[in-house]
């Protein structure tokens, strides 16, 4: 294998490239190297424009051989180190995508895509385009007609343009425009979302020119509203000196004195975080932010690779231009590249281990991306409990819960999403909405229904958003099926007299497709591994799948909101595992048309029964604004939960050491001391006093 | 009005009786007050046994103008103090109802009630009717037939006989008979739900004797078990000392070093709460455990009164006699009566206040219930957040939680109830289930699909929790409205050229009735004000109702499962406020035959738009048992929530304090300290740096 000391003028590490481990994510070295081995197929000076630079996973076929070595210790296979790459020739439309294999120094795939293939935006190019927007001679002539208070200091806030089939196949941008507070112009971090404007700019990302300004509706319908003079409206700023704050919050900390439980090994780009008998390692890249591979539970394999797939935030304001307002947070920017750069303090309570990650610029150049993940313990309530009535002994203990955390910026919103895993074998994916509505105009006394009026002049539109988790199983092994387990009453019969009898009863998904929960019929879907049965009941091992509810795209079937957000229209699609399916939207969502996604992917109709199935789990709100939501929403939390049925051979938090006060140091408010102070060693085992009245 | 210091023979307190507040619960000396002003209506040395003994709640019309008094500080109306009662002429079926009241010294109501109203059980009657059924020679001779270990030891749990019309007038019980691993009968905690055994005893309430034994069916079909030779099977213990332990768990500790934000007025019986804007009453009785009232945000009116209305779990097992298995088990039994004496570092973790309550035993004497609340602070995490990707700078709230919460055990089950409150506004009713199924025996290699096989010759039998919570509403004020909201497509039109509109839509709930949440239709309740309006968008103020799904009861609507559980089929039942209708599923639940709680109140189809309107909120889950379930089950833990739409101006936590190191003291694991560790004063507003990097 060749490495690379000799061929690259950069500092290099003294590693030696076999070190790293297949799944690490690429590190600086390796990013220079890819960027030079792409550049060497361009003549000398071409100004390449870097979109993603990712590690390109090997494939599953060499990956879990590799993984099954690791695991008995047995010697490794040799796996080549390849890297993912996208990138225009800059101020072009020529999108290319190149594959870099650095174990052999060569380019194994470089091709320029085809129509309604676009990129992801990126920093440096939304910076340029609201610089590009507000010097724009059209853009300053309408700001002008709306006759805004001298110094008025304008935002623009590039949106991804999204797709309506007119005029749309050059890789455009839209501007929404925003006026500082004007009587507080200079502050920097003024919520500009209050003051939205009616001008909105369009961008060819070409030229980098205005190419059109659409003016916004502001009324009860679709027409552009014409140059009305600013009016006052009061600001509503979010920052806290704004506030006038509470002042009867007390300090609440959360102490681990002997340190944390889980221990986090580094190795390299990548990361193995142990606890509690789970096992897993963690990586992170520009699309996807945290990806989670081989989770383990007490050396049995779970999950083969866990991580968010995409997002869809359509809107349902009907009227131009806001009918292509449809984001895919991850193919249209990136989970990773927006994840904030966390602080102690601030973003986590606890003990707290921070990751950090290399992605890479738009000149393929590497970027650091300190603290984007935080891994930390908190406490989860009570575990399980009984207490028996009749001595009154209580044996309890506490849920620890390991959290796994990223949080990202997209524009006005914003998402936190953790993986949380606890002691009873159960594994959770967590997103809390937050941040600012994406607002715009509306005149005084109009209403509309489809958003809600949040501040004077302020229209917040209703919206969905609609996750896609990506979840590649591994239930005690590769070859699983999809069942879902339903509920029924009985009907009346000899055996079911008085018509109280109900029964549960199994169904095999035979097919890939898209499945829906029927709430009514309490239809659970469960990934089962017939192969393995539980040693005491002989039912098939088994994870389940708690979803909660969410309301299906809206859009109809016909629109290209629908057709591109692939994943929007069921709570689960279950394929048969292929490589280079991971993202349910399509690889690439900007200003997309669809057919590349997940629907399309379930639409062959593979065999999917005791196979390597991969299963997109889809979970969202609808969020109808609230005038609660602004000027920042307060957290909306939801939560997607995978569960252990007939895996184990008895509750598997059966071991966590009983709830104690000589171990939780709690403190004591009320002054019923003497009573309410458990004996110092056996405070949840006081024989022979009932606890219970019962 | 009379004091009782002349009347009385037991040491009184000081305290004038007007002092008490009203919705106070009954201190010791109102107990024993009136029961002795019951026990004169009836001859000397009359044998009563008490079931009931509580605060009757005054009459809303007389309370709310006393709340209003109260809350302005004017001088305060006089409100007599009214007893409620029920007792048996003791081993007779004469069950009676009373009224006493206080203030006047006179028995206002004193009756006996009619067929199919029974008393809940009492823990006296149940250790009583454990000692029968064991003693009972029928017992004991069919017990032999099993040819049981020598030495083994009988556990009898004594259950609720449910009805199915079937020779069930008389007030019964069965016991569900099982035996302590017989390899260590002198444990007297252990888990004798391992070993269930066939025989099923009835006893009749009168005459206290057994008056039949049932045999249970352990094969496939409904055929009772032939008495078949103990084979051994393995112990399944839950007490930590038959476990390995975990050793790798480090502590958690909850340090408030200024002590808690919420304080606790403790008035009497009861306990003014306040804690961040929120104020509230909270007080406690024998059936439902925690009642809270008069809660109150920032001084706006929000909810009259709260409290867990009642629960309901049927056994989905056709076959005699676990077709009478559905438990009502604060109608049966009674969440305060079975409130767990809560540990400090055992329960709750953190700085806790504890409240106890007084309740009385089957003599009428108070009885002392230490305890039985706990309220703490907790961190939920973020609260909202920002960071305005241009500069860099987040702002960042965390979402502190204040909890009250409540623990029972209920036989075999434990639930853990709690009311938490946030600093948005919002108010949540969460349960988490735990403890151990209730088992039943399995023949070995015989599978139902009715249940579940836990342990070797153990079969959980499916059952459904549904709990009702009673929300009566005082949205600024007493007339309240319930609407729901909906979105829905638009269909294509000029206004929706692309097909991606959609649009919300307010449905008006205008008679009382049973309602259902559609979330397909993302229907979402809400609870409306309209004569107050939003001050920004002129729409009523609201609170919203977040349900989670459950499914709805299976039992036909033809069953007495059906019929007793009033509650069970509706998300939502609404009704116009009546004096009395606190109870879901009717005042008395023990083998009863419906036509008394919610289904039939809100039949009367009143006009509940801009009414006195109250709310009866249903959750719950369909446990199809897992072997992770046993020896006792991880928390399940659903939650409902309440918030506010349209109610405040903007989001209301937008003044907690900014999260900051200064304040969490969070403490940094990794290395990467220079750059995790934010500025000690500033640390979430960082201006200038870009933590995002779009």
């Amino acid at each position: 294998m060749a490495t690379q000391s000799v061929a690259t003028p950069l500092p290099v590490r003294t590693t030696k490239q076999n070190n790293i481990h297949p799944l690490a994510p690429i590190d600086r070295n390796e990013i220079n190297n890819a960027v030079r081995l792409v550049q060497a197929q361009w003549p000398e000076g071409t100004d390449l424009h870097f979109k993603s630079i990712m590690l390109q996973e090997p494939a599953k076929a060499e990956m879990v051989p590799y993984l099954e070595a690791e695991s008995q210790g047995s010697p490794l296979p040799t796996i080549d180190r390849r890297v993912f790459l996208n990138y225009y020739l800059r101020r072009t439309d020529k999108f290319h995508e190149a594959v870099a294999n650095l174990s052999t120094q060569t380019i194994e795939f470089n091709a320029r895509l085809g129509l309604n293939m676009h990129a992801p935006g990126d920093a440096e190019e939304i910076l340029a385009l609201e610089r590009i927007a507000l010097a724009d001679e059209g853009v300053q002539a309408e700001l002008a007609k709306l006759q805004l208070p001298a110094g008025a200091k304008i935002v623009a806030d590039p949106w991804i343009y999204g797709s309506d089939g007119i005029n749309d196949d050059d890789r455009l941008w839209q501007c929404w425009l925003y006026m500082r507070d004007p009587n507080n112009s200079d502050e920097v971090d003024s919520n500009h979302y209050a003051f939205p404007l009616t001008p909105a700019p369009v961008i060819d990302t070409v030229t980098m020119k205005v190419i059109r300004i659409d003016i916004m509706p502001s009324g009860k319908d679709a027409t552009p509203t014409g140059p009305t003079p600013y009016k006052p409206v009061p600001p509503s700023e979010y920052l806290p000196e704004y506030q006038k704050l509470r002042r009867d919050l007390k300090p609440l900390h959360v102490i681990q004195p002997e340190g944390a439980s889980f221990s986090v090994e580094e190795q390299h780009t990548s990361s193995i975080v142990r606890w509690q008998k789970w096992e897993m390692r963690v990586g992170f890249n520009m699309r996807e932010g945290m990806v989670i591979h081989n989770v383990r539970y007490d050396g049995r394999a779970l999950f083969y690779r866990l991580a968010l797939s995409d997002m869809n935030i359509p809107y349902g304001d009907p009227r131009a231009p806001f009918h292509r307002k449809s984001a895919f947070d991850l193919g249209d920017a990136g989970a990773g590249i927006m994840a904030n750069d966390l602080k102690l303090g601030c973003d986590c309570l606890g003990s707290i281990h921070y990751l950090s990650a290399i992605l890479t610029d738009d000149k393929g150049k590497p970027l650091d991306m300190p603290n984007v993940v935080c891994i930390h313990e908190q406490d989860g309530g009570i575990g399980w409990k009984h207490t028996n009535y009749r001595t009154g002994r209580a044996a309890v203990v506490r849920n620890r819960e390991l959290v796994i955390q990223s949080i990202i910026t997209v524009s006005n919103y914003e998402y936190i999403m953790a993986f949380m895993f606890n002691q009873a074998g159960e594994m959770s994916y967590e997103v809390r909405a937050t941040g600012i509505l994406s607002t715009q105009p509306i005149d005084e006394g109009v209403e509309v229904p489809w958003g809600t009026v949040v501040h004077p002049g302020v229209l917040a539109a209703h919206h969905q958003h609609i996750f896609s988790l990506r979840v590649d199983p591994m239930i005690d092994g590769h070859q699983n099926r999809l069942v879902y387990e339903e509920a029924h009453a009985m009907p009346r019969s000899e055996l079911n007299p008085h018509g109280t009898g109900y029964y549960s009863k199994e169904t095999l998904v035979e097919a890939s497709g898209g499945y829906d929960v029927d709430y009514a019929a309490n239809r659970t879907f469960k990934i089962q591994n017939v192969h393995k049965r539980n040693p005491i009941n002989n039912k098939p091992v088994a994870y389940k799948i708690h979803v909660p509810p969410f309301q299906k795209i809206l859009a109809d079937t016909e629109s290209f909101n629908y057709k591109r957000a692939e994943f929007s229209d069921h709570n689960i699609y279950a394929t048969k595992f292929r490589e280079e399916e991971l993202f349910a939207g399509g690889k690439y969502t900007n200003q997309s048309r669809g057919g590349t996604g997940v629907r399309s992917w379930a639409d062959r109709k593979d065999n999917i029964v005791d196979e390597d199935i991969v299963l997109f789990v889809q979970f969202g709100i609808n969020h109808l604004p609230r005038i609660e939501d602004f000027p920042v929403m307060p957290c909306e939390v939801i939560k997607v939960a995978f569960k252990p049925v007939n895996f184990f051979d008895k509750n598997p938090a059966l071991d966590v050491p009983p709830s104690s006060q000589d171990f939780n140091k709690s403190v004591l408010l009320s002054d019923n001391a003497s009573k309410a102070v458990a004996q110092p060693d056996a405070c949840c085992a006081v024989n022979g006093k009932s606890s219970s009245k019962l």
